[in-house]
């Protein structure tokens, strides 16, 4: 099928465009280079140097002879969308492309802003381009396992059955998120929902657990295939950030206590189930919620993973929180549609950590260590 | 106290700004005059002739002695609202500021993207203004009835006691609205409770039914003080809507079969609810909802309860449905918090519908009935 990776030069759109690719998808990507931009914002690179957009689209066809379209522009520009939507035709689209950090939407209110008005505008755009030109479309959406927040029942897929006062109903689950990025999340699901329902369109919104690792079969065909690798404590994931902080031999940085808990996913689970969505469309007027995550793990238990499969001496810090959180709370996640579909989990293991030891130990001069501790703090309002 | 209304010019935003004067607090109003704009987009007026905010604050002044401060401006622009916030340093900002017509939403994709990127990034500006300069100011917030949309189970006060799967928890109430416009509300519930979770803000959100009459206590003094009247197909609320489709013998435009229910406020309880909320206002912290409405009533109802109280001939016209809504649906809503308060609720009674008459005739010249069919349907998506 002809499916439209968005955000595709990023840290995980660029490594699902080529999994489509291999499995025999027509494919297109579209980016605004947001991300490259927040680089020199922030003054930090990915550790993994990774090649401009167009060069490793064509050391892709080099090596497969497969071609991958390529759209240069911006999803709150709605003609730019419009006419994207119009030109490629796509079965699917797989919306990677907002903004992702929850302590970059936290820097201060101008970030706060940028990201809902990047993040929901952009998605809104897409929407009604997908109403007008096409309502078959696919729409598959990356949301978070962080629009939930940390309820104190089971957290269900999208949906909640639930009983009040001797009454029944099916209702959107209740969130309840920890950052304006992860609200620009939920803002965009109701948003989503309501298009399913008025205009019949299509969409499987997939609420991605913490994604970890840096390799897929894909990628690792060549060096220039490389995607990302954030280590920094605004971009960078939690455990990729350990394993960093593990070899250059700085002490691995918990917030708190590490009681709280998050959904973890490989990154070649990632590609999977974006796959698996695709191939198996949402019907029409339907608006499906898939969780995207594998296992659950505190933060602690995540550091104490990487310390124990480094293979030298590690020390964990504990920092204040810079996040406003629950430091110890229930989470149990029901994870299982994808399952059902055909995905296969890699859970964590001291392979894949040994794996990451590996590329991080040959860019580890690339690392700007002041870039992993917390600057961004949820409690102090900033202008700007 | 000082109170700052913003949206101080709208329909009920002047009312509000002269109540609050009236009972002794020291009020000032902004407004970016948006909604005259979209007269003049429109091509339609208020029924009743409103006077410019400045001259309607100078016959106030001229009446009752008292002064009504006045910034002109736009919540996107952030350095107003700072400066605003830290000008008059309000006590409460009652926060009226925002697109307020369903339909107005939905007219296209430019709409739409308007309606969320004033509504919801107006609101963020002001959130962080009031966290920077004084997180002890309590923000009043206009939310909407609906919000909630057409639950199968009860409605109660924004937040959700439930069980599931043995264990319980207090939630936000799941929402599923109809419009991108109720969307923008949902998307500012969001934001503002999260605001008060990490800032120690206070918040109290008013989940308003829809208001009908025009003339409070002050209002009426003298005509210059009045507030619009509105009777279009964009803007016009329901029941205002059939008051003067009887008076000018128009059919009542009943959408669908009228089965559809909303929940009802008489304008002269809008104005005494904010000033209840102002007066007891919510806890540092405290993210607490009202269900702003005081009866509930199928559109059929009302439009028979219209056609009784009218001396003459009354016809009434169903039209196809615009919206996306059930037709039939449960309609139980909780609200008590108001009335234990304070609140002496008007019910919706024929001397209330008899005076509307009357202003109706006074003014029936100017309606262009034209502008009293629906023109924007929930299931186009254009774009524009």
């Amino acid at each position: 099928m002809k499916i439209l990776v968005l955000g595709g030069d990023g840290y995980l759109g660029w490594p699902t465009a080529l999994h489509l690719s291999e499995h025999g998808h027509e494919v297109a990507v579209a980016d605004n280079f947001a991300r490259r931009h927040y680089d020199d914002e922030l003054g930090v690179e990915s550790l993994v140097p990774i090649e401009p957009l167009r060069a490793r689209i064509a050391v892709w066809k080099e090596l497969t002879g497969s071609r991958i379209g390529c759209y240069i522009g911006d999803l709150t520009d709605a003609l730019f969308t419009y006419r994207m939507i119009g030109d490629f035709r796509p079965d699917a689209v797989v919306h990677f492309a907002e903004q992702r950090a929850a302590p970059y939407s936290m820097i201060d209110r101008g970030h706060a802003v940028y990201t809902q008005h990047n993040n929901v505008l952009g998605t809104l755009n897409l929407l009604y381009a997908i109403a007008e030109i096409d309502p078959s479309v696919h729409l598959v959406k990356l949301g978070t396992m962080g629009e939930y927040g940390t309820p104190n029942i089971d957290i269900e897929e999208g949906w909640l059955d639930i009983e009040h006062n001797g009454r029944r109903d099916r209702v959107m689950y209740p969130k309840r998120p920890g950052s304006f990025y992860h609200l620009s999340k939920v803002h965009d699901t109701h948003n989503i929902e309501f298009a399913c329902r008025i205009w019949d369109l299509r969409a499987t919104d997939l609420n991605q657990g913490v994604v970890y690792g840096q390799q897929t079969p894909e990628t690792s065909r060549d060096e220039r295939l490389a995607t990302r690798f954030d280590y920094d404590a605004v971009f960078g994931t939690v455990l990729n950030r350990f394993v960093i902080q593990a070899v250059i031999g700085h002490p691995l940085t918990v917030y708190g206590s590490g009681g709280q808990t998050r959904g973890l996913i490989d990154i070649r689970d990632t590609v999977r189930c974006i796959q698996i969505a695709c191939e198996n469309p949402a019907n029409r007027g339907e608006f499906r919620v898939f969780n995207q995550m594998t296992e659950s793990m505190s933060v602690r238990e995540i550091a104490d993973t990487v310390a124990r499969a480094f293979p030298g001496d590690v020390t964990i810090e504990n920092l204040e929180n810079p996040r406003v959180e629950a430091p110890e709370h229930y989470y149990n996640v029901r994870h299982t549609k994808l399952v059902e579909l055909g995905l296969e989990p890699h859970l964590l293991s001291d392979t894949l950590i040994e794996s990451l030891f590996e590329i991080t130990k040959r860019y580890a001069h690339r690392v700007r260590p002041e870039a992993l501790r917390p600057t961004v703090n949820w409690r102090t309002p900033a202008s700007g």
